[in-house]
């Protein structure tokens, strides 16, 4: 028997962990830890270093090499083709660590419901031969991060909020209904495609580490600053996470169309 | 000087604190309790209790009184009143409890950036005669604990998520270009307004609590059993704090249309 905890640790800070991360994390026979191969040694260095901060030197840990996705198959058919390959990785290094079952944790960035898969692989555990019971432990999000640091909400009085990708954002434009818009996994620039009439944006990297850098403004002024410091950082790090929020003052954008 | 934390408790449960929250916790010379006539001693008394079990008895608490919002106004009129209320009592409690300033924290349930007026209020000292700085601190949101309750992404394949309110949803119907929705503050069961068809709901109150209540399934099945549920539970406990989550297919809905 598997005892499967996804586990969201927040942004890369420590200080995002919840009680109930750390307890879970020291609780488990084994934390899996993914090697990707697109990643530089930063982000698993930082999982590791994750893990023996709160758990020492008796944290049990096994690394993985993440497989990669097909990108010469259509979107949804690669997605699916590399969740089974995750899964059978996730599979055989259950098997080789835990020969007799046990407790396995998976540090997921952020939290396990927002934009990520963990609980779709874990779900091809559970139909497998495999008999595995999943909890999961919510963790700090990227976009509470970012609201954090600016100290803004992401809500008005009562007004909603979309929280969507940054291919949707490009694909399909400004959403109906909503005046404010979270914007995650943009590895271009979506928000260059929008109407900037308005229209108002608060951009985060890094968020609650060390290279955090923010930059909030009139999107028009702004978006230009955004590119070059995306740029700028991604050569310098070798990797950048981001996300966004936009704000849209509906009656104002109407008013000036008049 | 004034430098006031706005610290993100989670749902009510310890083990949702982050070590950033317990940090700011005991690092405050003040935290302020708000005492709310409309609210059962209970969720004061979980607040107290959050505090003593972070900071012991060395934490300096003070309680003040909740104003009260003014039914008689129109709705943002009277929040707009509200919130000036809740910043002189905010103002009052500090000039009595450190006239010399110092650290003053703030416990928010959920986050403060999510449904929560707290910057807001912020907002106002600082536009007032009093030097303050601001400081935000993430917190699990119940939509996080209902997400991990059940297990379930809030997410699907980079598809969007609508948070929004109760008061919305009854007023506008199920909202345009999204397949998953999340409700929040739903004083009424606003549910039960929409076509159920292809849709489906995950319901949960007193997310993370001894109390914690959770129901799903198809939207025709489970609306009746959610609102028995929260009447129940209201009754037993005086008062109830829940939120959900809608999916809809909607390619299954304009199919079945035809």
């Amino acid at each position: 028997m598997i005892a499967l905890s996804l586990i969201g640790i927040g942004t890369g800070n420590p200080d995002h962990l919840t009680r109930a991360a750390e307890g879970a994390m020291r609780a488990a026979d084994l934390i899996l830890l993914p090697r990707k191969r697109a990643e530089t040694a930063e982000l698993l260095d930082l999982r590791a270093a994750i893990c023996a901060a709160v758990v020492g030197e008796t944290a049990r840990t096994a690394t993985f090499d993440m497989p990669g996705r097909d990108p010469t198959l259509p979107y949804l058919d690669g997605v699916d083709a590399w969740h089974d390959a995750i899964a059978a990785a996730w599979r055989g290094a259950i098997a080789r660590h835990l020969p007799d079952g046990g407790r396995v944790a998976l540090l997921v960035w952020g939290d396990p419901s927002l934009y990520d898969s963990s609980l779709r692989i874990a779900a091809r555990l559970r139909a497998g031969a495999m008999p595995v019971t999943v909890e999961v432990v919510p963790g700090i999000t990227s976009l509470q991060a970012l609201a954090a640091a600016h100290a803004i909400p992401l809500t008005g009085l009562g007004t909603p909020l979309l929280v969507t990708t940054g291919r949707r954002l490009a694909a399909e434009g400004w959403p109906a209904g909503t005046e404010m818009v979270a914007v995650m996994l943009d590895s271009g620039c979506a928000f260059e495609r929008l109407d900037t009439a308005c229209t108002s944006i608060w951009w985060g990297a890094y968020l609650g580490m060390a290279q955090e850098s923010l930059l909030a403004g009139p999107l028009a002024a702004t978006a230009p600053a955004i590119r070059d410091e995306r740029t700028l950082l991604r050569a310098r790090h070798g990797w950048i996470m981001d996300c966004y929020l936009l704000r849209r003052d509906a009656a104002r954008a109407a008013a000036s169309d008049r």
